[in-house]
């Protein structure tokens, strides 16, 4: 391993190397993500001319309706990935909930549908134990919040490769379950995901496995840009004005930026200003404080919300996040707890999505951006929604309505209707009030 | 309404008219769906001489990547659908559980991922409030196991449509939840899912709502076609040797079928036969005690069984479910509630899906025809998941493993991970002794 590497490519590919973000230092692609040189974390290299002369838009819409259409932007050497359907998830126009907020273009990104494991997570757990599997790994394993090892254990599960994977003990039962049902080893820490993460870098060190959000994180990671990709394939080959993402570690954010700008790189769409907004919950907001308060570093919180899948205190790439949304003019905001469960309930109801916390998180950082006026009503905005209501059904309880208990006869139904009608005028007449 | 209706079809649709099972009297295709001279069911009736002369494998395949690919297959006059991306979900080839088995070409049709609602009923759901809103329906009802309750409330809220949907009151709390978020009106029935159609069967006919399963239903239930539709094109337009599907009311199976045979009758697809099996829970078996005691007719039972969303004890169509599996030399079986709980473990271990009760019932029953030598090895057999896992917790839990708590230290981890793999070894000692 030096700082000169450099390979002969596959020819089914793009990836070259690996390369350190901050110094540039090249690396053979391995299972390392920390440069050698400055600590800088590394990333994967590609050779855009090539891509430039061989990937079309044509070539993209005969490819297989999965993140593999995008096979040469990934950083795997092979054909023989691991293709569960992961990817290609609707981009909704949101009709009914732009009227509600004001806006007039706007679109929900669903990966709460994604496959296998209903969140953005398989996107790059595909990518990651492709990339394992390549690289002869037969553990893989991951420090989570709980969507990554819902993910993580499947798709090990149906590659057959050994998993073992490490959440915080105080997560949702859905998540847990979700996780077990793959029957990996599930390893429940008494601590938060930064207390997790910190002891999964030592066990990466010794064990031999292949951490997908650790010493795979360079290839993990890149599996985020799809969702930039789809986004633009499925706005008819053009760039949106303004996104909204959540921001745990902020990996995801600059991800699908990458993935904007490489399909501006290549010549697959036309350059247009983004504008880059996140969402982070109040409980768990260092990415936004660093924002509102103009720092250039990350001082790390002791998380404390609802939306635990993305309460990551010490965000490995918070920094990058914050750069991005301040040169495209964009905003970072955090929403309350209870905004987040208003939040979830208006997407519900307007579009017909059960999305869990942290999209609930970022429907609220949403409306709270419109409201602020910092979202253009005209601007074609694209809201990402990364995970599955039905994992964190906790969070809602108690705060949706009841069902009406009624008698299999029709005039028990009557009288159920007719007290329901008369709640919804009283309701309405306290409204007008 | 006559039984001589005749119309002029809309130039985008072969869909013509509503033409009895039975009798074959034809009516004009409003909400209706029981023949007034002979009481038998009323189905669509399409124009197949149109439908060969325009429709072309590349027509389809330049359509949207949702049912809607096949909208001139489907009972709809306008192109103005509801296309939430329902539909194309993966059809995954699953090695691993075939080893098990001992099968060699076996598939996974994974509704377990469809959208939104994460079960097939959101294609049924899709079509019945497309046709709902062209025939002016604002009001949109069902009665439901619970999956439907959940994809009828959901779909209605995008397409901004009143709901009220009729549960039986003892559902699993994942899909009592999965219907209130989106706010409709929600009746839980004290009594099992054959009361709650019969108190809805009085209700259709004095509120004028849209019931898709009951006046809406010869539409609604089209949708499943596009399940067999979709098995052929992923197939690489070719027609599988051997089916497996779960049966409930028994429309799901038919309308499979169904879909098969219009694709050879319009030349998409070569002829080949096709094996129809299904699968039961013995807690609620009619149509497989009809098939197996060789009756043409069902005697309605009492449900007793954890796959409730399967639990329909006078099952509409379940007379020609059998007819189907006798005619293709099909089989119809039944599990236990432990054998269904282990199909959901199997599932999920071997191929990363975790699917509901009904999923668990169809890979159980296909383990014991396999092991009954009545699937045959080469056979290329197509399996039918029908929904998610995340719904239905209650019936793994405790029957998964347990997760291992530990600190968030290396040797609390080394002391867990040891402790777990002497229990492998014990257990796999136990297994050889």
């Amino acid at each position: 391993m030096t700082a000169t590497y450099s390979k002969t490519r596959s020819s089914q590919s793009a990836f070259e190397a690996l390369k350190c973000k901050e110094c540039g230092a090249e690396y053979e692609p391995k299972a390392t993500h920390v440069c050698e040189l400055c600590f800088g974390p590394l990333e994967v290299k590609y050779d855009y001319d090539w891509l430039r002369k061989t990937v079309t838009r044509e070539t993209i819409e005969a490819g297989p309706n999965s993140i593999w259409r995008y096979r040469q932007f990934l950083p795997v050497e092979t054909d023989n990935v691991i293709d569960v359907g992961t990817g290609m998830t609707p981009l909704v126009q949101a009709n009914r909930l732009a009227r509600r907020l004001g806006l007039k273009k706007l679109f929900i990104k669903n990966d709460a549908v994604n496959m296998p494991t209903l969140s953005f997570k398989d996107r790059v757990v595909s990518v990651a134990l492709s990339r394992a599997r390549e690289l002869g790994f037969t553990t893989v394993s991951c420090a989570s919040t709980g969507n990554l090892a819902n993910s993580t254990a499947a798709i090990a599960a149906h590659a057959g490769l050994d998993c073992c994977v490490f959440i915080p003990s105080d997560l949702e039962a859905g998540k847990v379950l979700g996780t077990l049902i793959y029957n990996p080893t599930l390893m429940a820490v008494h601590g938060n995901y930064d207390q997790v993460n910190r002891l999964c870098s030592e066990v990466a060190n010794t064990h031999g496995w292949g951490f997908v959000n650790i010493n795979l994180r360079p290839y993990y990671s890149e599996g985020s840009k799809t969702l930039g990709y789809e986004v633009i394939e499925q706005l008819g080959w053009q760039l949106p004005d303004h996104i909204v993402a959540p921001l745990a570690s902020g990996s995801l954010f600059t991800k699908i930026y990458k993935g904007f700008n490489e399909f501006v790189e290549v010549g697959l769409v036309e350059e247009k200003a983004v504008r880059f907004s996140g969402a982070q919950a109040e409980g768990c907001s260092p990415i936004a404080k660093a924002f509102q308060e103009g720092r250039d570093f990350i001082s790390p919180v002791k998380p404390n919300t609802i939306a635990k899948s993305i309460a990551i205190g010490n965000p490995a790439d918070g920094v990058y996040a914050v750069d991005i949304a301040r040169k495209t003019n964009g905003n970072i905001e955090s929403v309350t707890d209870a905004e987040i469960v208003d939040g979830i309930k208006l997407l519900a109801e307007t579009e017909g999505i059960f999305t869990e916390t942290a999209g609930g998180t970022t429907i609220a950082v949403l409306k709270k951006l419109v409201e602020a006026g910092k979202i253009n009503p005209d601007e074609t905005t694209v809201v990402y929604i990364t995970g599955n209501g039905l994992k964190t059904q906790e969070a809602v309880q108690g705060y949706v309505g009841e069902p009406l208990t009624i008698e299999p006869k029709l005039e028990s139904f009557e009288r159920a209707l007719e007290r329901s009608r008369t709640l919804d005028r009283l309701e309405w007449q306290q409204v007008l009030v």
